[in-house]
């Protein structure tokens, strides 16, 4: 018998899921990012601290993320524009959740490949159109997946992440967003 | 008098407004993400192209994003987990539009940063609680701004620009993902 590896400890998932079921303040996560303008529309954000399991942790390493807009919106383009780095987020939730629950199910992936696109008229945040949305108009992922799997396995891989995914949510549902000048 | 110049360039913006007033097909965006399993959860994204104005762009640097999960999660930490990534997003939204507005107020910025705080019950994911949603519970974000204007006009920058932010409307608004294996 072969053993299955997409590289996922499964079973430590399935230990936290029995645990925080019974624990449910130590489920209570906060993800922290902080910002500086830079100039014009480009700022830097940071990624370090987070809050978890009932105290303050960090990523093993700083993140720093450029934010920018492209030079067809007369920007210098020193990063991607902020509304792409919700595609990135989109992709490397659902391609975690392929990985986890092929291992959970015992599919061996060889290869997990995604392309997103979200559309977006512009008209709304230039102020164009007030019939316009800000945000983009849909969003379309597509999976090439290559795995010891049938077709039918493999979709029914990706359905199962969409369900678990945390972005996936976060974009199909809303989110209440508080902002405050200090 | 002094010249208020925050780098944005916001005549540019105006003259785009009311040129695809008139031409909404030209207005019409795609922005796209190619996604790469790696192993466990860990996963890079690409950044390059995009479509507007009626043809495929690329920005000026091709940019690459790590997604994986914290130790915590029994993870490598190869880079900062999905939904951060919204948090990445939503702060360089709301800061270039500070930045937007600020320009086209005539309102001086000396510096601008902020700190957003994404509360998450990863019971919802984890599968732990189906009562719990995937996605955050809510998000804070709090600016600190210093500019050459009253705390009233600063208030109202940061109003006006959640009014035009792509992001802000992408998390408090639905929007429609789907999802499909080729």
């Amino acid at each position: 018998m072969t053993t299955i590896d997409n590289g996922v400890n499964v079973q430590a998932l399935l230990d936290a899921r029995e645990v925080l079921a019974g624990a449910p303040e130590a489920a209570q996560f906060t993800w922290k990012a902080t910002s500086k303008w830079t100039n014009g529309v480009h700022s830097q954000t940071t990624i370090q601290n987070f809050f978890g399991l009932g105290e303050e942790r960090s990523h093993k390493a700083v993140a720093v993320f450029d934010a920018d807009h492209p030079e067809v919106f007369a920007a210098p383009d020193n990063g991607i524009t902020p509304i792409e780095y919700l595609l990135v987020g989109l992709a490397g939730c659902l391609t975690a959740g392929v990985a986890s629950v092929a291992q959970n199910r015992g599919i061996q992936l060889r290869s997990v490949e995604s392309t997103v696109e979200g559309n977006h008229d512009i008209r709304g945040i230039l102020g164009a159109d007030s019939d316009v949305r800000n945000g983009f108009n849909d969003i379309k992922v597509t999976f090439q997946i290559d795995a010891d799997a049938s077709r039918q396995e493999i979709e029914a891989l990706v359905a199962q992440s969409q369900k678990r995914s945390a972005v996936f949510d976060a974009l199909t549902n809303p989110t209440e967003v508080s902002v405050e000048v200090v």
